[in-house]
């Protein structure tokens, strides 16, 4: 480490610190209870249910969801992104996504282009992430059976239009699938107004609960459609060789990680208790701030740094710097700023020809609402001192 | 609660407590440290690789494993059982399993069954839920894909003859995959005595390690022809729309669990540090004092219980009270006498008929080395108590 404070600018890959009442929830319940889910007929492994039951309700009350059953629980945003996109992309689907999605959406479409015959359409982005509401519209036919996308950006921040998508999308028979993995948390998100069929997220980015985490809501009415997609003990239905047909047990099978659920729940409760207007302010001041910062006359006269991102909702921006790896600029960052920030392709397989391809990615920086000011002034500051070396 | 201290005798569940250097290395990384892995350009996202690879190092050694390259980590058993099964058996492929198995195991085999035309053979057990060698190898044929079996039934805690099976198999082109649920951390496993080619293990039972972690060794020749099943983000080649061909990233999409890896780094190497042979006594004189407790004349004679297990190296007890359902066993021994057992069918489909299908399942005992002879006989005297009721 630097001498130096440590400036944690990495939050579009995961929040730090935690809440301290987070992390108490989670060494509490594996200190103190220990018990494994819902297979116990003793109280201790009955705490695990409450905790469980408790992450569901206040993620479903975040997402404006009517019922806490409409919520499954899964070890990341990637594992519920898979169980989603396997579990109701059928052989021969036609799937919309776009260019600006993350792996984990483009891998599991590709696998299933590869070996499924899905046939997979991408609408393509402008040089900020930017993604237009037509541009995914114009993509979907009749039978298209998914429409998948981010909502926003996790290379440039950009937020993409999903209510527009999400209100067109519910006059046809086609699913309309959220990445919220750069969002929920940061931004209201009212699953009700954005019409979305199923919402995948990560548990520990903007809502502050644990690495471990995932969520996914599904309305009812897919319920029933979607197949599971591992396979285990799911503590109901033991004597039957199938997993049980309810969700969402269905895609639960395995020891649940109880202790980071309950830190889930500790988070999820406290960002419904935030005042998200206030925090939406807060985010959009910040990415304010940072854009002014590393798009000032000073950088751009040299033009050594092509900014990719635009200021907007999210504290997120993307550089790269002339004849300098962003791996090396991050690495300056941290040793000689103690500054820490992301480079490179950020599992983000397809944006980087829409941003020009710069050697090696970009360097990314990415706020929360409880940065200060300072800490993106001394980052846009280095990034400036970097520049003019 | 009771008033009654605490006994914990649900080990075959998850272990508890978990030692105080194991929780500590989960909380000390999410507080202090909390970057995601492999995939900054910072020093603290550098110590995640740090904890990752020192898990692949102690658990490579606990399994005689020559190179921590051959482990990949996992959220679960569960989810590192998906992950052999479904990389390595193809539609139309020959499968042999047991009925003592659990249903991790179990379940995904019958989907294969039911969706590829996988054909599965089950080596029945005996009353105990002991298989014998011979009663797998006969179900082998020349063009068997993969023998899978678990070490112990989770059930009965009968130790399955591995080795045998494993020295058979070496000499065919059948793969040979042991579930190691319930004996990895109690008994001391030699990969290169066993001669599997994979095997699967949750972190958080007897090696202590925390909720949320689970492992698969596989072996180098295997590497290449394992097919992912999770797809997303790696952190290497994110370039590319397909994943890293190299194992174990293959295996390992999306973010790593890393302070419950760092807990798992802990647990593994405490492990790898005990007296295995001493341990194993110890577990086997546990077994012998839960069984003597249970199968004595005063139980016997009255004809009220049924004991499914027998004495041997793992101390678990498999029981039912005539016209007393496991579950309500289970609740007074928790209400009663403070003392936390599991109830029911265990995740386990097949086992139940050659136990005679007790109503309601077989109450489980199930006991760690740290277990105090006290807890055993504290336990069957409240059985002895409410059979005699």
């Amino acid at each position: 480490m630097s001498d130096r404070p440590r400036i944690y600018l990495d939050h579009a890959a995961t929040s730090w610190p935690k809440q301290a009442s987070v992390l108490d929830a989670v060494d509490a319940y594996a200190r103190n209870v220990g018990a494994s889910a819902g297979r116990g007929a003793y109280r201790s492994s009955m705490q695990a249910s409450t905790h469980i039951q408790s992450a569901r309700r206040s993620l479903a009350k975040l997402l404006n969801v009517p019922s806490s059953d409409c919520v499954s629980l899964h070890t990341s945003g990637t594992a519920a992104l898979n169980a989603v996109i396997f579990g109701l992309v059928s052989p021969g689907d036609h799937v919309v996504t776009t260019a600006t999605d993350h792996n984990s959406v483009l891998r599991p479409l590709q696998h299933l282009c590869e070996t499924a015959g899905v046939e997979l359409s991408i609408a393509e982005c402008d040089a900020h992430g930017q993604v237009s509401a037509g541009a995914v519209l114009d993509l979907v036919r009749k039978q298209t059976r998914m429409v998948i996308l981010s909502h926003a950006s996790n290379v440039t921040g950009a937020v993409q239009p999903i209510e527009t998508i999400g209100q067109t999308l519910a006059e046809t028979s086609t699913l309309f699938v959220v990445d919220a993995a750069q969002t929920l948390g940061h931004l209201p998100i009212d699953v009700m107004d954005v019409q979305c069929d199923a919402l995948a997220s990560p548990g520990h980015k903007a809502i502050g609960g644990p690495l471990g985490t995932g969520l996914l809501y599904l309305a009812s009415d897919l319920h029933a459609a979607i197949r599971p997609t591992i396979f285990g003990g799911t503590g109901s239905h033991s004597e039957s060789l199938e997993m049980p047909s309810r969700y969402p047990d269905k895609l639960e099978a395995g020891n649940l990680n109880v202790p980071a659920i309950a830190g889930l729940a500790v988070a999820a409760q406290s960002t419904l208790e935030s005042d998200q207007q206030q925090q939406r302010s807060r985010l959009s001041a910040l990415s304010q701030l940072l854009h002014e910062g590393i798009s000032s006359d000073g950088i751009s006269s040299a033009g050594m740094v092509t900014v990719h991102s635009i200021a907007g909702p999210l504290p997120v921006a993307s550089l790269s710097i002339d004849g300098l790896p962003a791996s090396d600029v991050a690495a300056i960052l941290d040793a000689e700023f103690g500054i820490e920030t992301r480079a490179g392709f950020h599992c983000a397989a397809k944006i980087q020809d829409f941003l020009g391809n710069p050697t090696g990615g970009t360097l990314r920086i990415s706020a929360s609402s409880h940065t200060p000011d300072g800490e993106i002034e001394a980052a846009t500051k280095a990034i400036r001192e970097i520049a003019g070396t």
